[in-house]
């Protein structure tokens, strides 16, 4: 960790933070896609996947109005989440109960990155960074957007598809 | 990770994930207390404290009406988040940048457990299991007053007065 003294300091800790976590997304999404046998599961964790390049390039952009370097660090936070999606990935599982673990561990991935896109926006916002702060508003949005589509895909059937299988096994 | 097969498997197993979670924040929380400037930024650590004890209680009950063993299983996404929270109080900056940052990592944790109660109480009602539901239901609200809480907080005056120490640094 760098040398952190004030808030200014601490905002580049946290994008670095945040674009390490949106880098390990990329990574991880394409697997989760291939795992998942909902056809809107899979449609869904395509668009997020196009979405985090944007996310990622936004980030850039405002590494780039911040006038510092263009770099991650490991986001362990993320790590963990992502491990767990590949632990759950490795289990000999019913495909409708995968589905249902593959919606909850993007969950968390979405959540995460809620609350961080949410206190870096506000930070930003407090440095008087204005276009930082509109660029991180914008994939704060989309971050929400995510989350509320996956909960009316879990709610749809997904969960009820999960709970069927588990009943029958 | 034990053998999962269907969704009461998974539920278990992030039954478990949230347990073992929830016994990290009881160890995380007074540190964070102790590093704290703020009054009611330590009243607000403080509060959620005493809940996070009740919280554990109902996991307990969680598992002994699914005629489970109480255990837990390393939750990596939170032992990440504490750890971060961890580093960010070894840093020597401003006491006001500190509070910003210790809300921040806090929200971290409640939408970790936001996203992971959100999926447990909605698999326990899909499987039937009406009491389990209930009872992490209750937990989900006070995570989502506590995330709230939070927000106000920072809004009300940490982070304006973070800002400022930045700008005065």
């Amino acid at each position: 960790m760098a040398e952190i003294r004030n808030l200014r300091d601490m905002l580049i800790e946290e994008l670095r933070d945040i674009y390490h976590a949106e880098k390990q997304i990329t990574k991880a999404l394409p697997k989760m896609l291939k795992a998942a046998t909902s056809e809107q599961l899979k449609a869904g964790f395509e668009k997020h996947l196009e979405e985090t390049h944007g996310q990622i390039e936004r980030l850039e952009q405002c590494f780039e109005l911040l006038d510092e370097r263009v770099r991650g660090k490991t986001c362990e936070a993320m790590r963990g989440i992502i491990e767990e999606a590949n632990d759950t990935m490795k289990e000999d599982m019913e495909p409708d109960v995968l589905d249902a673990a593959l919606v909850a561990s993007a969950q968390k991935v979405e959540h995460y990155e809620i609350a961080s896109y949410g206190t870096v926006m506000t930070w930003a916002k407090h440095l008087g960074f204005d276009r930082v702060a509109r660029l991180l508003s914008a994939t704060l949005d989309e971050e929400k957007a995510t989350d509320v589509k996956l909960t009316q895909l879990a709610t749809k059937d997904i969960n009820a598809r999960a709970a069927k299988a588990g009943m029958a096994a």
